[in-house]
């Protein structure tokens, strides 16, 4: 099954005409989530037609506007369109109270659940979990508390050699789900048959690294080494290093740095400011720092197969 | 002078791709005033090229979300973009709230003064004076407390009746704002020249009522009688007059039996429900009641000389 990400908005700061702050839409074994939520994400939802009610969990990276201005407004819209699915928005503390408010205000609350989980800690933390996927934080260093998310499949099961079970009269059907999980084989005479000789690796996880927005931060790179795609904000190009230092932002070639260190697969960079009027310039910067990247699009989607 | 309107959106509840929720720009007497602010307000005015830099006061008639979820990402906009002046925000109590906890979690207070006027009376009130214009709350009845807002021209002066001054050789220029200002002339021998002789009556005044959110609400009638132009929402049809009544909201029909017995000479209707495709139903069943409505359209400036 593939990782597939849908770009909603990847510009930075204010939302203007066709350059809408962030969000993304992903969908990871039969899961969608929603990362980071401008002003007018509702409506890029609509323009690309995301069957947006699918949504059960948000994750919010931090509180700036171009990252939270819209929540308050989808989670209204799910009430207006009946919503009655749980929905879990997870970001920095204070997130409850921003969105309870303007609830209380406008005297609309939720007619289906609406559950915040508060984040604080400045450790990665295991924040969701089931059968088939986790999602850890990834501290960030931005001007205020800022986590980017670990989406990461879980290891299926093994998968089982027929050519290799079916030389064995003894092992019956029922015996499949044992193999699947690790276990050898024991014939009537006493001979064990390793797991190994009659099962396959199970497909390789597949996993998602948003992190936005953040200075040049290598201490994330142990967490997202090897993650099948990695975005990273760049705000601005190397010639405004100075800029992103101060504003705690991401230039082009960081984010490729940060894709070569943690030798990641494919490298989405985005959150452009609107000074630069052509994006190319930073997919040029970045590849020749790390040649698997690819710019964000607003009504794109990337499939991670 | 003109009253200049320009819709910004138009539409009720939740914004839509083309379909903006209720925010209005009006230009009367040299001032600029916003009203209304639903989500994506901030990128109808870059999109309809409005110089929003300009606005000074910004009038919130209720708290749902449709009609103030654009304001937060406007004021911080506003800090963007460097802005040093003054910023009024006139709404119902709790609006500071709302905005301020939303800038504080954010970590990014303007640099600007921002200051609330909260609103919580059940009275009609003057909000606003210059020498110039005034603007006053319009109660209405809706699901939360709701004002509209009546922006009314001041009187002028009076203007000089030149071939009448010339008539008599003893009224000097130093005269003339004695005349403006209504006085009568009293000659050397005695005799007093009556104001009326020499002066015309001042420009009449023009005034714009907005009146949105409400039901079928006759008794605004006294306050919005003969107004140049008003804008009444109509959320329904006639044929949804009971849901009218229940959500607290008016038809084409009952706007414009508003506009005829308040005897306004323009009516502007809107806030129209997604469930109706066709909107010139809505102009159609309000003309059958008061032949001079328009619609409101996105993008659109009507001039009321």
């Amino acid at each position: 099954m593939s990782l597939k990400l849908t770009v909603l908005g990847c510009h930075s700061a204010t939302p203007r005409v066709n350059a809408n702050p962030t969000s993304q839409f992903l969908e990871i074994k039969n899961h969608h989530f929603l990362i980071d939520c401008g002003e007018g994400t509702q409506v890029q939802l609509r323009r690309y037609n995301v069957k947006f009610s699918k949504i059960k969990h948000i994750f919010i990276s931090h509180l700036h506007g171009d990252h939270v201005f819209g929540l308050v407004g989808l989670i209204s819209t799910f009430r207006l369109l009946n919503r009655e699915s749980e929905l879990h928005v997870y970001g920095p503390k204070g997130i409850k109270e921003m969105i309870t408010l303007q609830l209380k205000l406008s005297n609309s609350w939720t007619h289906y659940p609406l559950l915040f989980h508060e984040l604080s800690s400045k450790e990665p933390e295991l924040i969701f979990e089931d059968e088939k996927v986790e999602v850890h934080t990834i501290p960030l260093d931005h001007r205020v508390y800022t986590n980017g998310f670990l989406f990461k499949e879980k290891l299926g099961e093994r998968k089982l050699n027929m050519n290799a079970v079916f030389n064995h009269k003894e092992i019956e059907i029922c015996d499949y789900q044992n193999l699947k999980n690790g276990r050898d084989f024991i014939l009537k005479n006493g001979t064990t048959i390793k797991n190994k000789e009659l099962t396959l690796d199970p497909s390789p996880v597949k996993s998602y690294a948003f992190c936005s927005d953040t200075s040049y931060f290598p201490e994330i790179i142990p967490q997202i080494k090897q993650v099948t795609a990695l975005y990273h904000e760049a705000t601005f190009l190397n010639d405004k290093e100075n800029l992103a230092t101060i504003t705690k932002h991401s230039t082009a070639k960081q984010a490729a740095t940060i894709a070569q260190n943690a030798e990641v697969k494919n490298l989405v960079i985005g959150h452009f400011s609107g000074r630069y009027k052509n994006k190319e310039l930073f997919l040029t910067e970045a590849k020749s720092f790390f040649k698997n990247t690819i710019l964000a699009e607003e009504g794109k989607t990337f499939v991670f197969e």
